[in-house]
């Protein structure tokens, strides 16, 4: 077997697997394949991933405008999510395939993984799974607009949840950043029905909550995976992610759309749209992988605020929307605060 | 002429006046009076007229919100400010008063005064002059909502013209919560009709941004008249001040009630809650002159910016208003920007 040995020491790429418990990742600046002089081709790396999830996040958004626009969703969502995860796990197994006939096959890029390695990955699908279920009753408590508003709480977990699990330090400024940027998220989403949240009940409150805890769980979850292993290719943690994301997948379309898969078929109203919109969906979802890995929660969440924004102001051009007040202010708000997370780094 | 020079102990309470053009004031922290081991009832006096100053704007809100119910304005405005400037020429006479009492008439809080600090006394009056008087043709451009979007430009104004005149330096993390300011004012201040301001036409614009530099330069130099001679006793610097706000006023009656007055007479309308506007804008007037000295234009635009949130609370439970969501968000950003503002204090 193929064992790259850095630094004159021997391989740890297996024991930091196999010794430590999962949570407990290397912090950015301790981590191996950050301090090997290698500090320069991962901040390029870093900006290109950072910068792909934007671009994939904010045409996404204008694919389901455009979606909107030509018509009803047709199609069952269950069946898409499905195929996305197929799509993502057949890019990952594509990329492998490759690398292992430039490298070979090594310990790192090998498909097969420890049971460890593999009962992990089913931790973020199990959570996105369990969060896209609740995300049928809440409907009872919260309506469409409110749940908007009510989704950027997702920002204020991720970062919570981002410091307690994988104790990252955000420094004074940075956190005072991520507050801005859920009020300038939200600001930028006001429009005349969204004071109705104010009358959401309790129970929707909750709901929202936990939904936001648990996608921010998932993704601080998925980061650990990616981290824990640095030596690792990312193609194989992708593939077990995926993998798992389908069968996972596989569960929701038996619960919410079994009778209608049985009777109209599988890829009933499926449309060129619905092609590119799951392309675009599985790319995006690889992006997010890349960002795990070499970049963080932090950057996921100001890349997707920033797609956000693209997003509308692309809508000004495509579709002659209408930009309000409140969207300048809230990105006023956005963009002080990406300037201030990047200003405000801790003092090593 | 006596002169002190810094270090070798002489009076340099006249030089600091006569000898340099008016706005090269002193920066805060080679000032005499900051360095001379006063720091900490300093910053005592800056804490008590920053307070006084807060809660006096927001009860003035109040007033304002209390008369609008009880019915319309039906006193003349110009005769009113008049008598706001009289009150205000009166209390600092008297608390002179009693100064010459207990400490006899000194170089510093002697009446009379050189032509040239008496001349800088015209500026700030005629400024405001200028600047109530464009308000009433800006309305011919501009909707009430919109001028209340646009009144936040007045931060923007105050910041720049306070960097640029008066060579303060704000660290980058303070111009990020100045510009954070300004947006959260405007969001905590957005409703249904706030949109109409991107209708405005480019005179309206302009008429906006001319009136915030007025009353920006009219507040930057203020504070340059103040701090010219720290030694100098405040009463005298506001004497000077609110007698030219007299006769400037009188011109306003003369231009723009002058026949209101002469057919209804002077205080024709006036109520227990005119007198009571008239005391609490005189006594928040002396306290923006004790802000603007001890302290600076920043600090009262965040101290009025804060008191505007809480005239909004208070109201609630005072005339049962409803709070939005656009509030509670621009609140959010307001106070991350106060505290930004004091983390992000400029390494000396």
């Amino acid at each position: 077997m193929v064992r790259k040995v850095k630094d004159g020491g021997k391989d740890e790429s297996q024991d930091d697997v196999e010794a430590k418990p999962l949570l407990d990742v290397p912090t950015r600046h301790t981590a191996g394949f950050v301090d090997r002089g290698t500090e320069k081709p991962q901040w390029k790396i870093k900006s290109v991933v950072t910068v792909a999830l934007t671009l994939l996040t904010s045409s996404q958004a204008i694919l389901i405008v455009w979606s909107k626009r030509a018509g009803k969703y047709e199609y069952s969502v269950t069946t898409a999510n499905f195929l996305v995860e197929a799509l993502k796990c057949a890019l990952s197994l594509a990329a492998l395939w490759r690398i292992w006939g430039t490298e070979g096959v090594t310990d790192n890029n090998k498909l097969f993984a420890s049971l460890d390695e593999i009962t992990v990955c089913t931790v973020p699908a199990a959570l996105y799974l369990v969060k896209n279920l609740l995300q049928y009753y809440i409907f009872a408590y919260v309506d469409a607009p409110s749940y908007q508003i009510l989704k950027n709480f997702n920002i204020v977990s991720t970062g919570v949840l981002y410091r307690i699990i994988l104790k990252r330090k955000l420094s004074e400024v940075q956190w005072a950043a991520f507050i801005l940027l859920c009020a300038g998220c939200t600001t930028a989403q006001l429009n005349s029905s969204s004071d109705r949240v104010l009358q959401t009940p309790l129970q929707g409150w909750m709901m929202a909550i936990v939904m936001a805890l648990l996608s921010g769980f998932a993704g601080v979850y998925t980061e650990a995976i990616m981290k824990k292993r640095p030596s690792r290719n990312i193609n194989v943690q992708n593939f077990w992610l995926y993998v798992f994301g389908m069968i996972f997948n596989v569960i929701a379309i038996f619960v919410q759309d079994f009778d209608a898969v049985m009777n109209k078929g599988f890829f009933f109203g499926y449309s060129l749209i619905t092609t590119l919109m799951i392309l675009n969906h599985a790319l995006s979802g690889i992006a997010v992988s890349f960002v795990m890995k070499y970049a963080d929660n932090i950057v996921k969440v100001y890349s997707t605020s920033v797609a956000m924004l693209l997003t509308a102001i692309v809508s000004v051009f495509l579709f002659s929307f209408h930009l309000s007040l409140a969207f300048f202010l809230g990105s006023t708000v956005v963009s002080v605060a990406v300037y201030l997370h990047s200003v405000g780094k801790p003092r090593r």
